[in-house]
């Protein structure tokens, strides 16, 4: 029903707004699609590889993020002084803030993500859990928002024990709590409601039947300006450390087509039917019945969507531009075929051993991994000089196999080879993760990595 | 009809009879396997990348490749001193040496290739012909052996000129010379025939009809111990210096599927009608009007073998050592599917503008480029010095993308990345050859770097 004529032209100029190895990613696809891209950076980052790499940079002040990477006037204003026609917000930063959205619309500058209002109800958890509830997705039981003790003290009565505290704002792992017992519960969500105050300047928090082994489970979702979409299957990222993933895998261990199948089917439904455009991620837990429950959906391109493009070969970052530009996407659900397997591995500037604290420093030695299968997102170089302001993420390690057994010994062949020197990283921590039997096994759940901190060294 | 009894076990250890890239290759392999690797390699080659990842190493002797490299008693030594149970011969070097092969069976370690008779028959031209065309391949018009001028001038005149000379013991694109007229032909046989004794000790030559625009292309054959074979479909190396490959493609631009499926059909049977095991691959000229001539044979694995495996998702040296060990081959003609596109570059250490003069010096900044679809195989590294004994190949830049348009533009962005600083490469040539619009249109021919020379700034 699509017309030639509703087919819009392509970006000459897109802004990236955003830093790191994702900016390099969007410069990387810009490049290949023949888009001049412009580059609005830091001044901590004016050394950076995706600042040399892209084709304009704008200075939108200093090292902090406040005043740079979230600074929407600077950045606005570095869209219309370069004439870009778009921005891509990567993710964090500006990715899922509403207002940025709102003001990319008002000043006729494409935000490449869903539309404001649809981010608007799925970035709040709980607007969130009520739209996919009615869109049809099983929800984990859960509380309305509580503000005081006394009303989540009643709240919690209804869930029981063992049960998890989250923030309405909360996200990327933050403000979210498991309370074991009764006798804790005053007490964690006294810390817990003043973090989360302090951090989102919402102190809403509401409560979910906590899941002892659950697995975690997102499918990615496409869809296009016209409301056609599909789904590209799921990434398995139980593999987290204080609710934040170190390790995705895709398929995920032990999921039967079917099941994948059905999860992908009702999750593609339920973002069409409440307007969605663009690329998305439904995180579900995975219970051991294989019972599965919405928790909540990223409304913006995730670190570990690599995992995805290895095992459908569709470049999700070119299909987001495409999209933005309102292009009818020409992918159908048949035509995404699901092979072999895929690995990430976060390589991040911390000391897994001691309480994985950041590094900081000079990149002295650098050298990636390379050959058959392996994949590398990263903005290191030799010489490069970590600034402190910023997440410790330096690089995604990422494999192919044909199967998973397969992309274990790849990924560990391939961390072997990582030469990065002057910081410590958490590539020893990988080593040790890759060659643990459970993980082997494929028998990680949210809280593996806790429970196996010993056998980790972590 | 192979029982399980017929598996024999997967070898502990295996000696790497090369180095640069192409070892590191198979040392990743080996490490993939979970097999342990042995390089032998020369004095020059000590501080090398390959000599570091392997988990022994054996000094075979000094950097000149006739005292290492093809230093046979050396490099059996090796193998019994290290306890190796095969040896991978890479390319180039001993891969094709009859009498390597016949050692190794001799004194029980396994080649990984073809058996020596079988390499006899196809590393000698003539009787490979022959035995091709008895095998029901097309053969190009051509003479039999010659070795004096005025059986030389008997032989060309049945063929008529334009012709090709073709040394018997050729190889490499070596040992062969375009004859456009008569009046040149008694000054070119008496210099090809001299450099050809000097180069190979055997100076038979024979003549083959010259197609003014054939393509280059070559069919990847894979067969077990047991005979069952299947074939890769083709690779397109058309772009070739002086009978040089400089960069290869997969799928062939412009080959219709009939067409590979036939070519593809013939060679695998054609191999295993001479009982050829192992890897190998079938040369063909393909001329204007579709049809296709067998020109030769390598019973190795090819340079090139990368784009084979990003199009097929097959590891060929994997595949190589699993059908030494004697394991039946799994994989079946039905399962091998033809999936988006790849290309390779070839970045070697020669200056393209100064009539690919071979450099020598230190890498003295190095970083290969990275994100979705790009493949690096290289051993290089910065502060890595760049010896004078070897072959010039730095790296294989490879890439796949779902269209062959996606996989230059993504070429181009990743060659625009790749930094290789303190010596000359062919970086520059290849970023211009990837935009020579002849090239983007896939109408490459044998002669096509010559005729476009002025160009290409070669």
């Amino acid at each position: 029903m699509r017309k030639a004529s509703s087919y819009n032209r392509m970006f000459r100029k897109i802004l990236i707004a955003n830093r790191g190895e994702i900016a390099l990613r969007v410069i990387r696809a810009c490049r290949e699609m023949g888009i001049r891209s412009v580059i609005a950076h830091s001044e901590a980052d004016r050394d950076s590889l995706p600042v040399r790499m892209a084709d304009e940079r704008i200075c939108i002040g200093p090292g902090a993020s406040s005043k740079s990477y979230l600074n929407i006037p600077n950045i606005i204003s570095a869209a219309f002084i370069s004439n870009a026609e778009a921005i891509h917000p990567g993710y964090g930063f500006l990715s899922e803030n509403t207002s940025f959205a709102e003001i990319c619309n008002d000043v006729k500058i494409t935000f490449i993500g869903p539309s404001a209002s649809v981010m608007s109800v799925m970035g709040d958890k709980v607007s969130a859990r009520k739209a996919m509830a009615e869109a049809g997705l099983p929800m984990l039981p859960g509380t309305p928002v509580v503000r005081t003790l006394p009303e989540a003290k009643e709240a919690a009565r209804e869930i029981g024990f063992p049960l998890m505290l989250k923030a309405v704002a909360g996200g990327g792992g933050r403000g979210i709590r498991l309370i074991q017992q009764p006798e804790e519960f005053d007490r964690i969500f006294t810390i817990a409601q003043n973090e989360v105050r302090e951090a989102f300047r919402d102190d809403g928090i509401y409560f979910e039947r906590y899941l002892a082994r659950a697995r975690h489970i997102e499918i990615q979702v496409l869809v296009d300006q016209y409301g056609h979409g599909v789904h590209l299957g799921e990434r398995n990222c139980s593999c987290q450390r204080r609710n934040q993933k170190v390790l995705e895998e895709s398929p995920s261990p032990h999921l039967s087509p079917e099941l994948r199948q059905e999860i992908g089917t009702k999750a593609i439904r339920a973002v069409q039917q409440v307007g969605y455009r663009n690329a998305g991620t439904l995180e579900f837990l995975l219970d051991e019945q294989d019972r599965y429950y919405f928790m909540e959906m990223n409304t913006r391109l995730q670190v570990e969507h690599p995992v995805t493009e290895l095992v459908t070969s569709v470049d999700l970052v070119k299909e987001q531009i495409r999209i933005a530009a309102g292009l009818p996407m020409q992918l159908q659900q048949e035509d995404i075929q699901f092979r072999g397997h895929a690995i990430e591995c976060r390589i991040t500037a911390e000391d897994a051993s001691a309480d994985f604290r950041p590094q900081t420093g000079t990149v002295e030695r650098y050298l990636p991994p390379g050959g058959p299968g392996v994949r590398v997102d990263s903005h290191l170089f030799a010489g490069y000089e970590v600034p402190p302001h910023y997440d410790s993420l330096l690089s995604k390690l990422v494999v192919w196999a044909e199967t998973r057994n397969e992309a274990i010994a790849r990924m560990q062949r391939a961390l072997d080879e990582y030469v990065i020197e002057g910081l410590e990283t958490t590539i020893p921590f990988h080593q040790r993760l890759l060659s643990h039997e459970g993980f082997i096994r494929g028998e990680t759940y949210t809280r593996f990595l806790q429970d196996e901190a010993e056998a980790l060294g972590i």
